[in-house]
């Protein structure tokens, strides 16, 4: 099985090329937040008082999806223990969620751009993604669900939404919710929703699980993941939400195949659960400001245009460049402005569909504001330079 | 896609439900030693000195790789730092592995029985398991080249070794390893080999790595792990050793599609390369002291038959029972001794093929002496009272 490029890091030899030349490398193409891990996070990793680092149950640590419970109640998101299995990562919770629903062939629908590893994470279940491309230009809303029915074909399984958004940091309205319900419900899909991002919606508006939508229930298959919210993405720790109990029990299955998810993630995750509303203010409110900074400075420039991003960490920016796969493979290779260049994330990867995305970045705004800053400068600076330039 | 049954791990809810009645489970299931993880581990964990826990490069931390290549060149195998990609847990690397060397519909060679979850893995990639049973009364040596042979079809692209071996302990001796390595040069195949166990060989010969095979090295993929030789289940740290470029660049796409192993566990695994000689002696002494304990107290039990393995902590015995599944199932649901109970695998799970291992389990010795000594009181016990029990 040929696995195609990761959109996301396909570039790093040529980053760390850069680096190794002495260049400063701003890293926007991936999401990676700087922002600390929570101390109680640290504190439980270094109070471990064990003799043995043993595997845990393949469905993860008892006490740690009791907590995860509790969290989700938060959020009104109705779930038991039982409904909760832990996982390495939000990548393996997208993986098996796709492998348990889906045989080779069966087609799944994404609204893109999307997360770019779903399409890696579909390949490796043999299934098939139908996308529907947003557009930039109406800030990347849901397409209108004609366009969705008109995709459904007897091999239509499942679809596949990210909200709020990576890459778009778009936010589904409750109305958009409501019709990939009535979709979902019509043509009984699953429903595979990644929520990682929940805690970073800036609209004031409130966050809408796909478990908040009545009567599909058994359809919905959530992802999570404590990365992004906590800032410890080594950790690898996911989750997948289901309550669908015959669906669980095969996903169980692939989970006691590869036997535990981390036992130091999990321990980990499991105080950062404890970690209190100042950091996730903290942290929430910094977002705000990063955003709000980024995007202004991204439509000053020339040129460019970014929408607003009303959740996650993420924009998708329209760059007035021939090829986008080039330009960021350019500010890596040959580009540099006071010894310092950019490492963005070209959006071709992020659609399925040839040729989309080629005048399109996705950006990471995971870095302080005074980076950003001097980011905003490079970019203006290289887009003066660059010699694939469109007026 | 459906997932089979685990055999190491299917009948845990029993196991849990005896538990719940009070009852002691000895677990001789899963290779999960209780043996100390080394304190360099602990301490490194410990001493973790970060704000941030973030992601690690896709195929693992530099220092980390360059240490691993240190480590291996102890045993003769000549690899590179580039040579090696780190994984979450050998079960990834198997994954891994299969996905980026197979299409949907390739066969691959398996002598049998085999380690349980390589055909969970295969499923996953798509690929088809060709197997070829080993015998328990040959002590499960390697069957003759023309049965292999036999196997071969266009579509067999590759063959899967575990040496020392998973579930039955068998050491491949030199002959036995020119022997396969003649049959991939012939055929142009894969060599898959998982070598997690190589520091538990008992023989006084020479551990034989797929690497020391000549003229073969461009077909090799070897599979390691740390979790059984630091007594580190629950880091969840592999690697895929491959001098394959062109097949480790695919090899990385898949790595790059779930971003990052586990910091924390490489971290813990890297400290534990240095743990010295004294603590791999202690632990090899340790398992010897036990094979010689366990394998003469099965054989003195009426109707049980155990090969001597040679290498890993497992054997696979043969009991005077109808259905080694059955027989395991009711050890725990409904049979104790003083209160106690043991977790046994049926090896009917380790072969693909319906009907082997009726009468066979899976037997760790991942127990002390002392635990050792109740468990054969109480297998002693069992058979006496067993229904199912054949005479």
């Amino acid at each position: 099985m040929i696995m195609p490029d990761s959109p996301i890091r396909k570039l790093v030899p040529w980053a760390d090329k850069a680096k190794d030349k002495g260049v400063k490398v701003y890293h926007l193409n991936i999401g990676q937040p700087d922002l600390p891990t929570p101390t109680n996070a640290l504190d439980a990793i270094k109070s471990i008082d064990r003799e043995i680092l043993e595997y845990t149950p393949s469905e993860g640590i008892k006490s740690f999806r009791e907590k995860l419970a509790k969290y989700y109640h938060k959020f009104n998101i109705d779930v038991d223990v039982e409904d909760i299995i832990i996982t390495s990562g939000g990548s393996e919770a997208v993986t098996f969620a796709f492998m348990s629903c889906l045989d080779p062939g069966d087609e799944i629908i994404v609204p893109e751009p999307a997360y770019a590893n779903y399409e890696a994470f579909a390949i490796v279940a043999g299934a098939i993604i139908k996308s529907l491309p947003a557009k930039i230009e109406e800030g990347f809303a849901l397409p209108p669900v004609e366009e969705f029915e008109k995709l459904i074909t007897p091999k239509t399984k499942g679809m596949m939404i990210c909200n709020p958004n990576n890459p778009t940091g778009y936010l589904y309205t409750q109305s958009e919710m409501n019709k990939i319900r009535d979709l979902v419900k019509k043509y009984d899909l699953y429903l595979f929703s990644d929520e990682v991002y929940r805690e970073f919606c800036y609209t004031g508006a409130p966050y809408i699980s796909a478990f908040h939508l009545d009567g599909i229930e058994q359809n919905v298959v959530l992802v999570d993941s404590v990365s992004k919210r906590y800032s410890e993405c080594g950790l690898r720790v996911g989750a997948i939400i289901c309550k669908n109990k015959a669906l669980r029990d095969n996903i169980i299955k692939f989970c006691q195949a590869r036997l535990s998810p981390p036992l130091i993630g999990q321990i980990a995750a499991e105080a950062s659960l404890d970690s209190g509303d100042d950091y996730m203010l903290n942290n929430y409110n910094e977002y705000v400001e990063r955003r709000k900074f980024l995007i202004d400075g991204l439509n000053r420039i020339d040129g460019v245009y970014s929408p607003i991003p009303m959740g996650a960490f993420y924009t998708v920016a329209r760059l007035p460049v021939d090829d986008s796969d080039k330009f960021c493979e350019w500010l890596l290779s040959d580009f540099q402005w006071g010894n310092q260049t950019l490492f963005l994330a070209p959006a071709s990867g992020f659609y399925t569909i040839d040729g989309y995305g080629k005048d399109e970045v996705r950006i990471a705004y995971v870095l302080k504001k005074e980076d950003l800053a001097v980011c905003l400068k490079i970019l203006e600076e290289a887009l003066k330079v660059y010699s694939g330039r469109k007026r």
